[in-house]
């Protein structure tokens, strides 16, 4: 983008002016920060991207109603890691609303201007005392340099936290972006639930921010998996507070989504990298293809094979299951114009094989950050690229251990 | 079905009258049987039901064609195992053609009236010397009771060969019905290859024949997933030759499907029990559907759950993953009126968890063979019925190896 320079800064949701965070432990986790709370200064533009699975979360269904109910305004995100409140009935909506309301009076705003967000075992009501505690420990570490906590505070058993944060220079001005995520992690939770929380200081119109956010979150977090699962609990929320002065209106519609997506990507490869038993980063780009979405489509199941995590685990390169998928995904797919390349090596191409490339395809396969390409063979220009991690036998063994 | 009855027998696709076979080795793969040939005395109606991949294999093309250019009458199957001929460009085509016209004048019958198919490792050309020297061995070898070779001859490392065959005894008459089957087997090929072959010495018509292996494919091979793979080269063909003189038409169409049903069933589910680490063979149920449709997709997406396999492995009844599983599936899904079953153990239903029964599920768990079941809470009579096996780390073991 020309004109515009995107420096990566130390920092996380509380790099953007405005915003001050904590992450406190109140004892839902057995150990371990386990509430987190950002809060803006101001009212901020707020938007929000949910899990499309219809066995949503109390705090999912809250938080989209808060959404709407503030016409796309927020003051704070409240979350607690060890407890999804999920498939927990009135019960849990009620929790989720009180988690709401306690934070509102807590910092002072109406209670629509409270986002919530859960992740943590599935089918357990919250303790709402612990809770309760939580949002008022919280309240009192918010600072200006809390966002690491809170990034430590919404993990389950993710290896690692995930933060980042840039600060854009552009024709409009300088303003900053900041995230902070958590992935997948199965062990005591049931599910990979996904959630990320991203600040900016730009002054941005709701609806602007929520078309934005959608457009970033589509080539980022839903642009990666690790095992093909969707959560109950699944979020994405932005807020853009205005502190730094710097309007992005529709005309900036691009500089605003490539703002977002210098937070968003790095978080979300962060979350693959941190996948359950993962061994390997692997960029799966799909091109030639008929359309995006067919690109797309094929992307997914190859980034979802067992048959190609499995031999990238192994670093077997194994061109004919990646064909083998791409054949079944459902995309147009000509096999006599296709090719595979495993990183810069061609195996596979118009029908013939190189399987005397294969050895080096192997050393290049003992990489831990890797890249496959699958040419659909069509003529077409649709292209699409996700982000995976290959399937070890410790994926299994987290997975498979005994819950109760 | 009043006034039918169907015993099970002894024997494969030589149990019905006026079928030979034979499997024998021709050197294709390093050891063990590798080409199987089976002959019908005289021609008889053919039907097919190939894999939906559009990497397809050169003998799916090429049987495609014969089927087409017979009007679906057939002499001669023969098979191939240890090289799936896929991705071999135009020389696989000329070797799966050339293998055709050897197998129609050795058996002396017309080139479109063989039946080809093969399954092993991808991108490999077929040795034709070998298939050559294969195809009159096998010939010369064609015995009433060589059902049995034939079955192992199409392995790939399947653990055990698959045979079923079935004598119907109803108001048209008494016929039999036999079938072979090869399932998922990818250390040395690269796919898992689903392959069956059915005969019946009923007289039936091709076009009634083909909608009656369609539909019970549907319901058995198709309602079967090991790893949600679909290979390039999966055929299932079958073959009625009339020499039991019952004549099976149009209003018999629901007996034929039956008598299919009681062969395909238990090769299909054989598949399943062989799949590469499996442990347990578990059937998953849906029902209160929006429609059949919607059950078949969520029970598809149940039976590929990693994490639903993963904690069937580990003996974990986690319900929670199977509700979130049936609320991403794309389906219609109302979880305040949901249930889920592990075996007969109601574990979830209403909103309501009954955690007090999960040690009573891991029991049941303990089993081999297993049912879990979730109403989709819609009301609706929608109901579907998949067989799938546990993920273990074996699996992913036998997927990594290094195959060069």
């Amino acid at each position: 983008m020309s004109g515009v320079s995107a420096r990566p800064i130390e920092g996380s949701v509380t790099a953007p002016r405005g915003f001050r965070a904590a992450g406190v432990s109140c004892g839902i986790k057995a150990a371990g920060l386990d509430l987190a709370l950002i809060v803006s200064d101001t009212p901020a533009s707020a938007a929000g991207v949910f899990t499309v699975n219809r066995a949503q979360a109390a705090p999912v269904s809250v938080s989209r109603r808060n959404l709407s109910a503030s016409s796309g305004r927020a003051r704070a995100i409240v979350v607690n890691s060890g407890c999804a409140n999920a498939c927990t009935g009135a019960e849990g909506m009620r929790h989720a609303e009180a988690m709401a309301a306690r934070t509102a009076s807590t910092v002072g705003c109406g209670v629509p201007e409270v986002l919530v967000a859960s992740t943590g075992v599935i089918g357990v009501a919250l303790d709402m005392e612990k809770v309760t505690r939580g949002i008022a420990s919280a309240a009192a570490a918010l600072a200006p340099c809390g966002g690491k906590d809170a990034a430590r505070a919404i993990m389950t058993t993710d290896p690692f936290p995930k933060a980042a944060s840039v600060e854009m220079t552009s024709a409009p001005g300088t303003f900053r972006v900041g995230g902070i995520a958590k992935g997948s992690g199965m062990i005591e939770p049931n599910m990979a639930t996904m959630l990320a929380f991203i600040t900016t200081d730009a002054v941005v119109e709701p609806a602007i921010l929520q078309r934005a956010l959608k457009t970033v979150v589509d080539d980022t977090f839903n642009a990666i998996t690790v095992d093909g699962e969707c959560s109950t609990n699944d979020c994405v929320f932005a807020l853009a507070n205005g502190a730094s002065g710097v309007t992005l209106g529709d005309a900036d519609f691009s500089l605003l989504v490539e703002a977002l997506r210098q937070v968003c990507e790095p978080l979300a490869v962060g979350i693959v990298r941190g996948g359950e038993g993962a061994t390997k980063l692997v960029t799966v780009r799909v091109t030639g293809a008929a359309s995006d979405a067919d690109a797309r489509r094929t992307a997914r199941a190859i980034a979802n094979s067992l048959l190609v995590k499995t031999a990238i685990h192994g670093g077997d390169p194994n061109w004919g299951r990646l064909v083998a998928v791409a054949g079944r995904s459902g995309s147009q797919f000509v096999l006599d114009a296709a090719a595979v390349h495993i990183g810069p090596i061609e195996l596979f191409h118009a029908g013939t094989p190189h399987d005397d490339r294969a050895a080096q395809a192997a050393e290049y396969l003992k990489g831990t950050e890797l890249v496959v390409t699958v040419d659909m063979g069509t003529g077409g220009s649709g292209t699409s690229q996700m982000w995976t991690c290959d399937l070890s036998a410790e994926y299994v063994r987290i997975n498979a251990e005994y819950r109760t």
